[in-house]
């Protein structure tokens, strides 16, 4: 993929970090370029497809993310049951970080039908959960999970902290990652050959 | 709780499925009328609130149907692993019955800022989530758990559910709930003595 522009590059992550506080209706173009100080021709020229294009994008970025903060805890594990520590921890971290104000860059795309409404924006929600599944699912397979097993683990990794984001925003407590770390790195261990 | 009228119940009801269907900020008053077939002066005379108070029934009353499905389902069953097994086929069920198009009514008003913009939206989220993990809890412990572990597996058995509502729903595949209903069921198979 070409290097995007700065201008482009910061309009993206300007609506990626509104979509995670507010959502994808709430994201107005306008509070996007000020919060990435970007003229206002500037959206239509970046993205000529509007609003749908920004969150399509930001979608992207958002896993492409993820993505790399996966192989870089990947890189300093030395199992599966570790790898899934770590990203819950980092996960957790996050959220406690924002003050349980900042949610994931994907979920309200589905949540609030923009996925169901446009093909684009379904495609695009649909490849960024794949994207992250994809990947835990190679690493598990290659600290020695079947790869059956290690596909449902990081099946069940993803949407645990999806949902954790959710119920531990609402709850203001960091315990529904607590709880899924355990089940889950119980889990990874048991399938896990090398731990 | 006193009873609600029938108009106030189907107002609430009309705006549950709605939020379920495409988050808050999508879900207009006008829509609510149409849907529930009441009168325009209605929402008003109803609802003082506006649609905030709106939600806040809405979400109560989602947990609540949650609830009474906790209770339905823990009768049925004779181990905390049947019991988590039992609530994710339906929620499953109910996904695909959707034909992925209907999520939760609670997680929206979290992920669109509603819950933290204002107090009763904050606080009936909170009530929500919570009142559905206690009572997972509580029926956890009857089966014999011990108490710290019944609420965990709650916590973990929540948070997942609510993932896979999303994942479950950009992916167009049932795989999270069968990914998590694995591992969950696993877990409390261990923590549960009598199973």
């Amino acid at each position: 993929m070409p290097r995007q522009s700065d201008a482009k590059q910061k309009m993206t992550q300007a609506a990626r970090q509104l979509i995670r506080e507010r959502g994808y209706n709430a994201t107005a173009l306008s509070d996007v370029l000020e919060l990435s100080e970007a003229p206002r021709g500037s959206v239509y020229f970046h993205f000529p497809g509007g609003k749908r294009q920004l969150a399509t994008e930001a979608a992207r970025e958002h896993a492409a993310e993820q993505v790399e903060m996966i192989d870089r805890l990947a890189a300093a594990s030395h199992s599966a049951a570790e790898l899934v520590e770590a990203y819950l921890d980092a996960a957790r971290d996050g959220m406690l970080g924002s003050d349980y104000g900042r949610g994931c860059g994907i979920a309200p795309l589905v949540t609030e039908g923009a996925a169901a409404d446009s093909a684009e924006v379904g495609e695009s929600s649909r490849q960024a959960f794949a994207a992250m599944i994809d990947r835990f699912a190679f690493h598990f397979a290659a600290f020695g999970l079947d790869p059956t097993e290690a596909a449902a683990l990081a099946d069940a990794l993803v949407a645990g902290m999806e949902g954790a984001m959710i119920t531990a925003r609402a709850l203001h407590s960091p315990s529904p990652y607590d709880a899924l770390r355990s089940v889950l790195v119980e889990s990874a261990r048991k399938v896990s050959p090398r731990d």
